[in-house]
């Protein structure tokens, strides 16, 4: 028999794209554990134990409400838009990047009128035009991506809630943190969040497969007030609500089958972010001290940065411009080659002008990979190579 | 390093309920592969092999055109009713049990009018009632489930699908087929099936947490000539069906992140199923046989049966009664001791009355793990033990 301690990924290229991100090998190991029933007291207590680390991960223990789903991250802007915005109603997006224009098409699809701030590419969304938009319409919810995968743009999420609160108190405020949970703090009580979206195989280092969402009691109070019916069934919050009651108090329910693998694999990597060395706030100082190192290292190598400021970068990816006269051809497959997969460029209008590295989970914390260095020696070696070649 | 030949799942209770089932030891070892990029050339190999092979299981290379989605399985009725049923047209469902109570639950939310034919507990909707309905009323879709999970009752979907094509050769004819592909034989193209909804986690013995679907070209038809925007963003195929076609041409394509380790695991599951002896024939066949010799020597321990007649019972299911005298915490408790997990009842009507045995997947096709004599064995003491006592 194989065990927890005796279980060893097979060898592979080392995945840094901003996700999905490479798994330790014992988060791995449970995500092949034997099939389990949905309804038995063991895996039960497993999908609790899930749903309150997730609170602990989110600082949402004071008014969150857990959501985990099988589904892809996306599945999230679904949860979001279904349940609590009816058709003809006003939201707002804070657009940094890809994900806010498909944040935007989603709540578009679920009838809600959107209007979009977008920031210049790089740049974030202005707090006077911010605020200047919340007073010329009253949005039923404001949509802020926390970092925009595409342009590794790190939006001051605690600031814009501020703002909203104080121009519009009885405004929602959705937070896409798929690309941001386990690697950027979110203080969801704190900060007066209603909704967090994210997902597991991002800065919480877990394969990809579950729609995780933090929704606030005040979040849940509106879906009771709607008027409108929720017009799907599997995102249905009024249809989950009763099953992560019952999973958090011990007792089976159900409606759709959990992924019961995927879960236990979350359990263990929610687990070894909140149990083990670093603590929680220690994992945050890291994660801002490799991205600072990554960011300083690249710069030296003559990359710029998509984000126009270190202030509003991520800190669990980096979106590098190529150094001049250096192309996309000259840095992906040579790395590839050398078995590091890093992403290339996602925002259409300058795709070919940068590439993305994601330094998220493992590969940040556990610094006996080694990942980082390994990451910033092949990168300079192939930049290297192509001047070389240039000369 | 663990290797897939060196890999064995961890000791566990044996887990005979109706899904998740038992999964292979190579399956659970893929599904602890490494992360890999969504969009790396080797990943869309895997995922557009899985497309293919999801087409031959069913029988639907002619017209079929599968999707892959992260999620459950019950997210199929969303993608059927969400892409095909406009709000105010008329559906019909056939319902042997809850799981046709919830398809009907989900056309309704998505605006169908939707008429039942419901069977008696364990019986068939009569051929009669459903020509008499189809006569009565134009329906754009009309559901079967092919096996329904709580009463372990099997539709004649072939000859459902002939009287359907003979009264109304327009409806689409949609196949609730969680608990059967695999299992069961589904003759896509010849039926004139227009959507098979299944999932991973039974017939074919892989983890749960993917929406399996296949739509026939008519389908997809239908979906263009709708007028209604379809009003779900995460199932709707408009942006689906591009992701689908360029993972089988071996192009990469991005709208949500799929679950890479799990399209790994399905990958290898399904490769079992029609690469390795037996033949997919074969194992239509040994299912058949498996479930007889089950149902055979549960009615020599005094056992009755929900589904009303053999004809009609699901090959991969057993749903039966308990003895006279002997009561659920006689047999489910006792079994679970024995680390045999058998499911209850799900009916509400007659919950208490029966319990339900998986013979799905490898407790049913590998004979060299004794899983069948193992389960009809433990069942005989408890229930004999149970005499015992009451005597």
């Amino acid at each position: 028999m194989s065990s927890a301690q005796s279980f060893q990924q097979a060898p592979h290229k080392l995945l840094v794209i901003p996700g999905p991100v490479e798994c330790s090998d014992s988060i791995l190991y449970a995500n092949a554990s034997p099939s389990v029933s949905h309804v038995s007291p063991a895996f039960i207590s497993v999908f609790g134990d899930c749903l309150r680390m997730l609170r602990k991960v989110l600082y949402a223990e004071k008014t969150g409400q857990p959501f985990m789903i099988a589904g892809s991250g996306t599945l999230g802007w679904d949860q979001t838009a279904a349940n609590l915005v009816e058709p003809g109603e006003e939201c707002l997006v804070l657009n940094h990047g890809y994900f806010g224009d498909s944040f935007a098409d989603c709540l578009e699809t679920y009838g809600a009128k959107v209007t979009v701030l977008k920031a210049a590419i790089g740049g974030i969304v202005d707090e006077k035009e911010l605020t200047k938009a919340l007073k010329e319409k009253k949005f039923k919810l404001v949509t802020i991506t926390h970092v925009d995968t595409s342009t590794g743009v790190l939006a001051p999420a605690a600031r814009y809630a501020e703002l909203i609160h104080q121009a519009s108190p009885d405004t929602l405020i959705a937070l896409d943190a798929v690309c941001a949970a386990g690697s950027e703090e979110i203080r969801f009580d704190d900060w007066g969040i209603d909704v967090v979206v994210t997902a597991p195989q991002k800065g919480l280092g877990v394969p990809p497969g579950l729609s995780l969402v933090m929704a606030s009691k005040k979040a849940l109070g509106v879906l009771n007030a709607r008027k409108a019916p929720v017009s799907s069934y599997y995102v249905s919050w009024r249809r989950w609500l009763p099953i992560m009651e019952a999973y958090e108090a011990g007792q089976p329910k159900y409606f759709a089958t959990p992924p019961v693998q995927l879960v236990t694999a979350l359990n263990v990597g929610l687990k070894q972010i909140l149990d083990d060395s670093p603590s929680l706030q220690d994992r945050f100082q890291i994660h801002k001290d490799v991205s600072k190192y990554v960011k300083d290292e690249l710069e030296k190598m003559g990359c710029g940065f998509v984000p126009l400021s270190r202030d509003h970068s991520a800190n669990g990816m980096t979106a590098a411009r190529y150094p001049q006269g250096i192309k996309a051809a000259d840095v992906l497959g040579p790395l590839a080659e050398r078995d590091i997969v890093v992403a290339g460029g996602l925002h259409k209008d300058i795709a070919s002008e940068y590439f993305r590295v994601g330094h998220m989970g493992v590969t940040a914390v556990d610094k006996s990979r080694g990942d980082v260095d390994k990451i910033l020696k092949n990168v300079k070696e192939v930049l290297d190579k192509a001047r070389a070649k240039q000369a």
